[in-house]
């Protein structure tokens, strides 16, 4: 056995793929728990005192009772059949347009159900346009591909229509691929925002002209907290045509399962799943999943999932308005986990979440979100994870924080 | 909405990765069962009665009792750490060094483990070595990546090294880049072979030299049937420097929990989890499954399952040298699931297997686990999924089988 490492980081550079090149050696580890008394607004986690563990073990008895040697052997990549079955059912509903399995893969979770479409589509090379800001998880996935990323403006409803034109058609003339436009249509991560259906419409009008693939990130679509839900997804609008919308029972079951699901046109789920090397998702998870999704457990669980959200939601609003309204502006977001602040005129994000984080609150700083890593004037609140009776002390101690970079600034 | 689909198979692939050209529209399906009254030798599938589901439903209340929150959520691309924890001091034991939790990463079972080690080390057109016959399932995912696959002679212990020599130093010699030897050393998926403490030795050496990695495909190790367990692995026989030891829940526990691990240098675990976008395997499962190893029930399981393959073999072998030994030689393995048959001069391995199909035994055709698709003389029988009361009536058809296409053959 050698003294030192035979192979070592460095040495290990001469045998490693380009794609383990671009990532290098940073590991994604989750969050541990930080030891000191602080009121966390940083993770898009969801709440834990609702996560449904008496129904996950019903499941699981169900299942082991009556499906048992199905749950327990192989069940191909396409996904388990029975929850493939179930997520069309209950997408048809959902989506209002009729599907069947053939438009359903199961995955390991969105962020899994984004890296298969980019196995299928991305070649080194090729652009990715995304909103600007977006969930940098997702952009991270897109550059481990070799993909050029060309980021896209936004408004308060969303992306807009007239830039992402002039974008493709300036990449066309360049002579650059454009395989995908992702974008978070529904309650978007930072934003909030949620895309009218008329601007729905004209982007599948895009789509479908310059003959590029959107790609709809719809983690939150189901937690919606007003009378309505928001529009139909670009997948229900466009006929199962025209999208790959990608969601996970991650936010409205649990993070730990890794379990999620594509829509896409049956063309596209089957390239998805034929280039699979990791026997599909797990039977034995996918076959509980689709028991709770049966036994009308994930409904009613969704359901109770709306009023937590709704009320967290409430009592922010209250507190920015209270602590903060001198310092920040705000768009009370349709549903989700986020709300984003806009710093006032000479706030620096940066600074504001350094000393927030003193006072023992963490928050999310804009410049993290955006894929030219530009600094900006905002913050992100996830509102999801905190306990409701924090809520109003963490933004207490935000606005705190706000005063004495308010102030700091003004003497400079 | 179109009146035909916008995406169809033909006009994606304009849209397409390079991957997904290689790979093309052919989905691996769990085989269904068929619904005549055959007997199967077809799957390297585990036995179904004694799948622990007691054990797996028992672990699972101890989670969601002791661990609710950490199993419900994410639990980062390295795996779940009790799970990483437990697996290394199991391992330290097995392997017979100190191992930690940082040689250990948590995959979605072998077949994952092996398409993250190709994501971190393969670029199209680098070259694998593989054992020939070997798993045809890594060799699709070999080949998925853009490699060039070289097969490499075995003899009724394995792999041979001198060959093995003689291929790297012709590749170099070529300008060939070899990143990886792929082998099954112990108990060979289909041969059975299971490789001597020397040559596994002369291995090493040989990866030393020309800095190619060792991978190790493990998924069969632990169920032996003798009074000795196999040879120490080669991980464990380069002090953990040299291979990667690709390791799977699916034959010790099931295939549809989709769990697995793999050991290797710290260096490179890293590098395989920095470059996950699935957020990592399931730590919902990984807590599940790591309270069976602390209980102590995972061990139990794995005495029981010795007892049980074994007696299977046993029965397997009496059968085979009362129904078919004029026509077939074959080595007893010493673990594993598979028998390989070497049929006797002048029969045919795919008609016997057509002609045993249509008398309801279904067997496994030695062309298949070639890399060159080269026609042999081989027949795979996995006799572990085959109730113990089938195996012998299995067996009697596949002599009649024998005799008739030895008796047609020897007409011509």
């Amino acid at each position: 056995m050698p003294e030192s490492p035979f192979w070592t980081q460095d040495s290990l550079e001469d045998l490693v793929s380009a794609r383990s090149k671009i990532m290098g050696a940073g590991v994604w580890a989750a969050a541990r728990p930080d030891d000191r008394p602080v009121i966390s607004f940083a993770g898009g986690l969801p709440d834990v005192p609702s996560l449904p563990d008496e129904e996950l073990l019903r499941a699981t008895r169900a299942v082991l009772d009556t499906e048992r040697r199905e749950a327990l052997q192989y069940g191909g990549t396409f996904g388990p059949q029975p929850l493939r079955e179930a997520i069309a059912e209950r997408s048809s509903g959902i989506e209002g347009i009729p599907l069947t399995a053939e438009h359903v893969t199961v995955t390991s979770g969105a962020a899994h159900g984004i890296g298969i479409a980019c196995e299928a589509l991305i070649d080194p090379g090729d652009t990715v346009l995304v909103e600007s800001p977006t969930f940098p998880g997702s952009l991270r996935t897109f550059v481990s591909f070799g993909a050029q990323i060309e980021a896209l403006p936004m408004d308060d409803e969303g992306l807009l229509v007239d830039p992402a034109e002039e974008a493709l058609k300036r990449l066309a003339d360049e002579g650059r691929r454009v395989k995908l436009l992702y974008l978070i249509p529904t309650h978007q991560n930072p934003v909030g925002s949620t895309l009218p259906l008329a601007r729905r419409d004209q982007l599948l009008e895009l789509a479908r002209d310059h003959r590029v693939l959107l790609m709809e990130d719809d983690a939150y679509g189901e937690l919606w907290f007003g009378d309505e839900p928001p529009p139909p997804s670009l997948f229900s609008l466009s006929g199962g045509e025209l999208a790959i919308k990608v969601a996970s029972f991650s936010k409205i079951i649990a993070t730990g399962l890794r379990l999620g699901w594509n829509l896409a046109p049956p063309t596209l789920i089957t390239r998805m799943a034929a280039l699979r090397y990791d026997m599909g998702s797990s039977p034995y998870l996918g076959r509980t999943v689709a028991e709770m999704i049966r036994n009308g457990d994930l409904d009613r669980h969704v359901e109770r999932l709306r009023a937590i959200y709704r009320r967290k939601l409430d009592r922010l609003c209250e507190a920015i308005d209270e602590h903060c309204g001198d310092y920040v502006t705000y768009q009370r977001p349709g549903g989700g986990f986020f709300v984003w602040l806009g710093l006032h005129q000479g706030l620096s994000a940066i600074e504001v979440q350094r000393v927030a984080n003193e006072k023992g609150v963490l928050i999310g700083a804009g410049p993290h979100f955006f894929a030219d890593g530009n600094a900006t004037q905002h913050l992100r609140l996830a509102f999801s994870y905190t306990p409701v009776e924090e809520i109003e002390e963490g933004v207490h101690r935000l606005g705190e924080a706000l005063r004495e970079v308010a102030a700091s600034s003004a003497v400079k």
